[in-house]
């Protein structure tokens, strides 16, 4: 098949190799904002060539629109606008609801499958693409039942060819979701990020012990407020709520400290431990 | 030389590991206040033999007391008071004010060194034990002129011998330090996990999706209340104070989704990004 990847970043230019790699694409034609992402694109032979939109949609059999999901609200409809009932067009953002209200309406909106691969880095744009991000993990599908049965048939076999596990969730479900098991710890990590970096303002050599539990519950607020605000402002509702709950757990603690209850404080961390029947 | 550990679990049994390996020790005395620990320790090659503190003190050079930070409180005097000034002492605990304020007027205080290596995991016990868990991490040498300069001496070819860089702080500045660069890290995912988990006694399903990134954040989760308690106890009020701060950064995001304030949001992101220069 001809694979046209819209925003040559993370996602898209890994999916680039993957699908490279495995022969499920012939030819990968990039489209990116950036001409220099381009370049970077086709020196790092993530894509074949690069093109304008619509140039790439007229020879592609599957469109997969990878960029921050704001640009998406932009150039999906312009994807859907250009395409045949012959063509699939695949997004892969991380918020959904806002998304799929925005394009209920569109006469091509059949052709369109929404899926979000649950893989990712802290790191981002074409220099960030690696081989076998998303092996072994899940990818959800999401609203299924608004996508015709031949889009899904080739999204799930696009998916099934990159190794990756396929979830079905509706759009509502999959933003709650989401804000729990991904958005939420990046504004953690974020915090915690703003918290010491404010502390070594006034002590430049704190970060000389940082330990390598430090580092990784740092990791992800690396990441870049081109992709995230976007997220955070789609998924507002749900990451709210889960804020509001991770303060007040905070501030649980905060009140252990305070009364020196450290009965609560070992029962609490006890509690926390059953995060290892879950998280390897 | 002859090294008796005193707790041998993913410090203290690591320690034994790489002291074998590299030669520094050629014998290992175990003490532990589990049988079970010690026979594993045994089955494991962690340690030559186990026995009780006073015969295992009595033909050491060195000792180190790897126990919980609130057991050390009670086993250091006792290790103190059964030593000669041939004899160095090391404890390797998280916390150091408390303690050497309780140990200050013991007459065998200066061969007593106390010192941090800032390595670890989220695992415990002889299990968690392994190779190369300090290469090229820091060590902290606390209050170096309290230790007779023989004593610290040794302690410094012993971590040299493990390969691991030596810092040296007083106790005030390094129980502040490591509040900012690992205890904060701990309180952080603890609260994360646990606000997930709720989450997760309505909704089974919603850690099939966690991404690594949310893994990342929560791994600290798994740690032990045995250890972290008793640190979190003697480091109250430097936890305290920066939890405040840490639970205030969050409240700032809050108030910016409440607001809408995405611009703010994404100039706080950039602030946060900053960290890419420190952790690598």
């Amino acid at each position: 098949m001809v694979v046209t990847i819209v925003g040559i970043g993370l996602i898209g230019g890994s999916m680039a190799i993957s699908l490279q790699e495995n022969g499920f694409a012939k030819k990968v034609i990039g489209v990116d904002a950036s001409s220099e992402h381009e370049k970077k694109a086709i020196r790092r032979y993530l894509i074949d060539e690069a093109m304008s939109l619509k140039k790439a949609v007229q020879q592609s059999d599957v469109i997969i629109v990878a960029t921050p999901v704001d640009v998406m609200l932009k150039v999906l409809p312009e994807v859907l606008d250009l395409i045949t009932d012959k063509q699939v067009v695949l997004d892969v953002g991380s918020t959904k609801e806002r998304l799929l209200e925005a394009l209920k309406e569109h006469p091509n909106r059949k052709r369109l499958v929404a899926t979000h691969p649950m893989a990712g880095t802290e790191y981002s744009g074409p220099e960030a693409a690696i081989p076998n991000l998303f092996t072994g993990k899940y990818t959800v599908i999401v609203d299924k039942e608004d996508s015709a049965a031949d889009a899904v048939q080739i999204a799930e076999q696009l998916y099934q060819s990159i190794e990756m596990k396929i979830a079905y969730l509706d759009a509502k479900a999959h933003d709650e979701h989401t804000a729990y098991v991904s958005h939420i710890s990046h504004i953690s990590s974020f915090a915690l990020a703003l918290t010491v970096l404010e502390k070594e303002k006034n002590d430049s050599k704190i970060f000389e012990l940082a330990s390598s539990g430090f580092g990784s519950t740092v990791r992800l607020a690396k990441s870049s407020p081109d992709m995230w605000v976007p997220i955070f402002r789609q998924n507002r509702d749900n990451v709210m709520t889960i804020l509001d709950e991770y303060i007040s757990t905070l501030s649980q603690f905060r009140t252990m400290l305070i009364k020196k209850d450290y009965d609560s404080f070992y029962k609490k961390i006890e509690e926390a431990n059953q995060i290892r029947k879950i998280i390897s």
